[in-house]
């Protein structure tokens, strides 16, 4: 009779539990595709949760189980546009094995999005947590560079605070209006400097190629 | 009868006109102050136009001269927090000649005041704009360091933004929990690392002692 009984670690439950978080994470990415055309359309304070629904073609309960108000679900979006675009990074850096290298030409191409897609730019600038891949990517290369002290800093939280603050920044001054021809490169450099490096390394860092972002 | 038509330039014209001007600023204060008590006591999102209304005892049209909306409102509110400290700041370094001193001394009075005070530091960082005297006061040392050739950057604007950026990013920091006791000074090095000074220089104003801000 034991042998029947369903257990929690039978192959069966195991496939359900996965089946279930797959299906919610595609309901997940439904929602916030169809929100970033609504946000792009009537902007970022305007729609409704109604337009969200209707847009993703889903129940209200079904939206209900994953975004409670229009705020939270404009930083999701803001958090899938960041991951997208770090996807694209990495796809890029793949070949760079210094971290400082991949940091240098991630932060570039990055700024140079900005530069590029002032709506993406908007979105970014707007929430005030970052995306759980750039987390994860910036942490990761930033802490291999302090570990072989290409990099110096008090903590690896100082280090991103300041690459994230200063392209934050300069993301809002892009926004703004027209920046000289050289700005986001600037920025770069007087964050590099920041992070210990000298002038030979920084310089030879930033004489790498930047790849173009794929567009969307 | 030329000599009896009032003039724009008379001395009458002049003193309404600056009468006006006076009258308008302490009505654009008294909305703001009890702005800051109303969002206060119910942060930043669920107060309507008639708290403020009432809270400041002015009638609706009064109002709508100053402001047309809620979040218009929070941007003055955070604006004039941000110029009453740097008033504090100001009244501290005003015996400081070296523009690397008061921009030291400054940066570390701001992020003590975020540390002391959790409701100041959450309204500075919801807005994306400074205030006006901050940017002032900032952009004059800075400029006089990179003109002392004490401090090095590619323009007074990439600097700015090294520093706003990196202070913005800490404050979240702050805000977000407990940080170790050297983080605020730890974040204030690399900034002035990035900012071209020297390990013996950021010492030397490191060693300053910082003054309390005056509470409110």
């Amino acid at each position: 009779m034991n042998a029947r009984r369903p257990r929690r670690d039978t192959p069966g439950a195991g496939h359900r539990t996965r089946v279930g978080r797959e299906r919610r994470a595609r309901t997940h990415e439904r929602i916030v595709a169809a929100a970033l055309g609504v946000f792009a359309e009537k902007g970022p304070d305007a729609p409704v949760i109604e337009d969200f629904i209707h847009a993703a073609g889903v129940a209200r309960g079904t939206f209900y189980n994953h975004f409670t108000s229009t705020a939270e679900l404009l930083v999701a979006t803001s958090r899938w546009l960041e991951d997208d675009l770090i996807r694209s990074i990495q796809a890029e850096i793949r070949g760079l094995e210094d971290p400082v290298a991949r940091l240098i030409t991630g932060l570039r191409m990055w700024l140079r999005k900005s530069q590029q897609d002032p709506a993406w730019c908007a979105f970014v600038v707007r929430s005030r947590t970052r995306g759980r891949l750039v987390e994860r990517q910036l942490t990761a290369d930033l802490r291999a560079g302090l570990r072989a002290r290409a990099l110096s800093a008090p903590s690896v939280e100082v280090a991103r605070d300041l690459v994230v603050g200063a392209a934050l920044e300069a993301m809002s001054r892009i926004l703004r209006g027209r920046v000289p021809r050289t700005y986001a490169d600037d920025v770069v450099r007087v964050v590099l400097r920041g992070l210990g490096l000298d002038e030979r390394s920084i310089a030879q860092g930033m004489s790498l190629p930047v790849p173009e972002v794929a567009a969307r």
